[in-house]
């Protein structure tokens, strides 16, 4: 077999082995919850967190300490070439400087929510970065080509971003981490993810494309106009979830979307981002279903293709901050929630032990 | 001058010294976020949370660790004999043991968020409670009378509960604690809250009554009817915010309006939980218009009459968890937000110490 077809084959395995919620911790952790000294179901969507966690675990018995990172995927995108960013190519590279000296947003957040950050250069242009920090998973130099004038990749590099990504898992697993989240850095990325949202769902450009890190009125239509060219001049197969990768997609945006799969497979939840992740998300999603009763939604970003795409996952975003920043930074702000909804199935009392009466 | 006079006369000095936000800290914490590795204004709400606790604490380098603390006052309800509430008048004393004995869902949430839990006896039915961790503050016997019978307290009472507030919020200042939040404990509770909003607002009690802790479709209309017949016979005046808290108020609500216009006083900001701590914080808004720039919204609550509240307040939720427990809960959720607004402002590389370029 080629690497591609042997990648394939264990992506394919790693979605079969992803198994549905254990409806019997589920149960357990809803009938604990009952017995706690609050009306039954006060708690609203920390309840069902704590639900979700038990069936994802596969045990009622949440960890008293979750063990945290925001796993931040890094690439750049050909497409910038089109002018359709308000930053410049280089600061994808910069900012992962910044993440590495724990300097940028994701950093604070995720220190405060007692998280490790992650950084993976999934196709970061430029020479190679040597940093204890960083994991190198360069999937293709200089990053994906312009997807505005042909495909953003081949269809073996995407399947190799997808493996990298179950494989960060797997590490990740291996080190005893619980719990994950999804960042990214990508100038551009607001692009792909708009075209691979529109290419997996149908959606069309004005319904998809919007202002990114915060272009203009000009910058928007141009975004809008190049997302449609990519879409007729690839024509993504939208039964294809790694076809529509390779297309429109990113390297980092392939790279979480295995990423997601590798820790279902692993019975790991993944606390979901912004846009970018989300769509990743989705690719993940069609790419394998049975990720969705592990996927755990964060907030609601303001970039425009956001609340679509959540919908589109069956996910109601628990915060509503107006965030448009990613890195992980709207996954960070969850981690506390989580933590609430373990600690209430774990450390309240119950109305018997209280001896509180019962409505 | 009688008592009821002086304390009054207290609140109206108190509420005399709310300084505004302060502009130039303001201003300053600002100039600050958009020197951050982020496109400006990409953390939305984070950074219009750091601005605001700018402005309200004076200064823009605000604190490395906050000292936070919830304050859940509780008391009774005479309209409970009306058969409004799911649960038994008896609990809202069993749920002051359990809040004493650290097995509530708020001691586990502020546990979380490294926060204390300062339980206060606003005048809670029974013997005087006795407890090295408790406050008492109790304002009357027995807790409120009937509202739907009469005034639910005479207006020295609720002047009284008033300034209870004020001083607990005076004593936590002096303890250190620089961010308090509202939590409330009081069987019958949502029926006060519900008739003191149509006090202030001219709602009805179609708009402003929902469901508590959980009653049916038979409760709900009796719980309406009790809240129309409470204002029609006690005739609150809805220019007179004392009046009403008197009438149809409760001591628990009176003490938590104390305790914003007190922490607005001193400068200390406060995070609102959900529709009983909301509509105290409008009557304090009542009392004291200057209290507004201090009061940081948490989390949308599930119970009916709380989407209306934030709308007359003027503040947007950060959390929508569909929650309607109290307690201080919803706010207890919001404190690592703050964290993360303050974390922002002090952490953060800027564009010139990160080296990464501006668009």
């Amino acid at each position: 077999m080629s690497t591609e077809a042997t990648d394939m084959a264990f992506i394919r395995s790693a979605a079969e082995k992803i198994v549905p919620a254990a409806k019997a911790a589920q149960m357990a952790a809803e009938e604990r919850l009952n017995q706690l000294t609050k009306p039954p179901g006060s708690l609203g969507r920390l309840e069902a967190l704590a639900v979700q966690l038990a069936g994802a675990m596969g045990t009622p018995e949440l960890p008293g300490r979750l063990r945290k990172a925001v796993v931040v995927m890094a690439a750049d995108h050909g497409v910038c070439e089109e002018g359709v960013s308000a930053f410049p190519q280089q600061v994808t590279r910069q900012m992962v400087a910044n993440f590495l000296n724990g300097g940028a947003a994701i950093n604070v957040l995720a220190r405060q929510a007692g998280a490790d950050v992650v950084c993976v250069d999934m196709g970061v242009k430029g020479p190679e970065i040597v940093h204890e920090k960083l994991l190198s998973r360069r999937v293709r130099e200089g990053g994906t080509a312009n997807l505005a004038r042909g495909p953003a990749m081949t269809r073996e590099e995407a399947v190799r971003a997808i493996r990298a990504g179950m494989d960060v898992a797997n590490d990740l697993s291996m080190k005893g981490y619980n719990v994950l989240a999804t960042g990214e850095m990508g100038i551009g990325n607001t692009t792909a993810s708009s075209a691979l949202l529109a290419a997996l769902t149908g959606l069309d450009a004005e319904e998809v494309v919007g202002r990114g890190t915060g272009i203009g009125d000009e910058g928007l239509r141009l975004k809008r106009e190049t997302v449609a060219r990519a879409l007729e001049l690839n024509r993504p197969d939208p039964q294809d979830p790694v076809d529509a990768l390779a297309k429109v997609g990113g390297l980092e945006i392939a790279g979480l979307a295995g990423l997601v799969v590798g820790a279902a497979s692993m019975g790991i939840p993944v606390v979901i981002d912004g846009f970018i992740s989300s769509v990743a998300a989705l690719a993940a999603c069609r790419i394998a279903e049975g990720v969705k009763p592990y996927l755990i939604p964060s907030h609601l970003s303001s970039e425009r293709g956001h609340k679509r795409t959540l919908e589109e996952l069956g996910l109601a975003p628990m915060l509503q901050l107006e965030m448009r920043l990613g890195e992980g930074t709207g996954a960070a702000l969850a981690f506390p929630l989580i933590d609430a909804a373990c600690g209430i199935l774990r450390e309240m009392a119950t109305f018997d032990s209280a001896g509180v009466s019962k409505g």
